[in-house]
């Protein structure tokens, strides 16, 4: 793909049947050969992940909003959220809302929030359900979810709305390390695996506001966050295709998860990006995976 | 299962590690077996529908929110959307929300509207994306999406956020009814096939308010909505599994989509709830996919 800038790489998608435009910025479909190549990288991740005996669960798009509220994720990232608000009221109120959109005037104000919230980080659903006191080897998961962050782009990779494969870990700090150490390697030679000019290195999140500027640097200092970056945007800084984040005990003290020492059990969790990795491909290998180097095609249908 | 309320199915699915609690009704999450399961049951589905040679695309959860203005589904569901709202303030606006959420108070008029809903109908972000001129033969395509309705209910099939693979159809009148009337006697025998007690039936949709009743009322008169229903909730009628919508030129003239010969072209779908068709194997083959009766494990794993 010859794509000399972001705007363009999304046309060039769009005009091969990759993505299909769909209005609203980072949030546009995907194309049938896309797809056989997202769930061939998914199927991959898989693989790899179950010589381990992971458990697979599956979350909605929507959580409980008390997820977001008990993790600080309001104080962090205010500006990335996505809220489901509804309506509640009855008939006669109701009809104010098309009165509204027939004047093309705004109709948010009308609806009320409810308890749930579009899940922003994909392992968020599954602490809560650790509450209590974890087997003796802590808990080790996979689930495909779709995050959402509100933050419009005309880069492709900058979705709103996407997917990501995790796997996430729970138990003693000394195991969740060693296992954080593990797939930081395997989730890197995956990508490697692929023909991909991957790179590791140390990362933080976009913390919002100034205050949020301390907090990336403490993330940073402490080496919480690794990401695995790869070349896909013409002139711009390599994109994140997957990862990780060591929590300490964030969500263990959050969730009241315990070892059975009685300690607060630490997590941590790695992400691979599912849409960020297949633009990655089209990206490196071209438009047409018939045409993919032969282990990059071996690799992903075996 | 031997559940004897909806209540207690639930409970079932829980224990037996098919479902796991999440907090909000209707927002739980699935165990890997339901999973296998549900990825076999539309994967059973794909591999009939791709004699027609149908065209494959995903799209987010999100939407366009002018799709559901432009549809007037705000008028005809308001009390089962889901609009999606985000911060967009500067530092000092948004230190309230945590303090909201620290005195336990509602932050949700803090946010403003996004452009992007929640998907009520998987089919809906197709219909944009046919704008202008459809081919002479028209368009097929299908998808799995994940959709939302805002209706908290106990009873596991009454969910807010599930998936449909869903068939759509747009092109000229007869080809769209004829194409209705062949997948409305596939998706009957493809549930019949798997042994499960389905019934055909003519049907409404939930139309908000006493106007909504006339809309139900010309629906079932007009043979519109066709559902296929199986038993699955103890002590209740039968829940729909399968679901067929003739549009007749509704989306053809939000859309401005135009046959060949210039007249508005005509539209239908038709959805298979995936989660529920799951939990009707299970309400009625059992907990245990492995001992389900032979002739179904062949149609689910060939």
């Amino acid at each position: 793909m010859v794509a000399s800038s972001a705007a363009e790489l999304y046309d060039e998608f769009v005009k091969a049947g990759l993505l299909i435009t769909a209005g609203p910025l980072g949030a546009f479909g995907r194309g049938g050969v896309f797809e056989q190549v997202l769930e061939a990288f998914d199927a991959l991740i898989v693989r790899t992940a179950k010589v381990d005996g992971v458990e697979s669960m599956t979350f909605p798009p929507v959580i409980d909003r008390s997820i977001i509220e008990r993790t600080g994720y309001m104080e962090s990232f205010p500006d990335l959220c996505g809220a489901i608000h509804s309506f509640v009221g009855n008939e006669r109120e109701a009809r104010a809302i098309p009165k509204r959109i027939a004047d093309g005037e705004s109709w948010g104000d009308l609806l009320g929030q409810t308890d749930v919230v579009l899940n922003p980080a994909a392992c968020y659903p599954f602490y809560p359900t650790c509450r209590g006191t974890v087997p003796e080897n802590g808990r080790e998961v996979t689930m495909l979810a779709w995050v959402y962050r509100q933050e419009p782009s005309i880069e492709p990779t900058r979705m709103r709305s996407f997917r990501v494969r995790e796997m996430i870990r729970v138990g003693a700090p000394d195991a969740v390390l060693a296992w954080r150490d593990t797939w930081r390697d395997r989730g890197f030679e995956i990508l490697k695996s692929l023909a991909l000019p991957a790179e590791l290195d140390v990362a933080a999140d976009p913390f919002f506001g100034r205050g949020g500027k301390i907090l990336a640097a403490g993330q940073i200092e402490q080496k919480l966050k690794f990401e695995v970056l790869i070349p896909v945007l013409p002139g711009l800084p390599p994109t994140a295709c997957c990862s990780f984040n060591y929590h300490q005990e964030k969500f263990g003290t959050a969730f009241e998860i315990l070892l059975p020492s009685g300690e607060t059990a630490h997590s941590a969790c790695l992400g691979f990006g599912l849409e960020r990795t297949v633009m990655a491909l089209f990206r490196t290998h071209g438009a047409d995976p018939a045409q993919w180097p032969a282990p990059v095609r071996a690799k992903l249908w075996p």
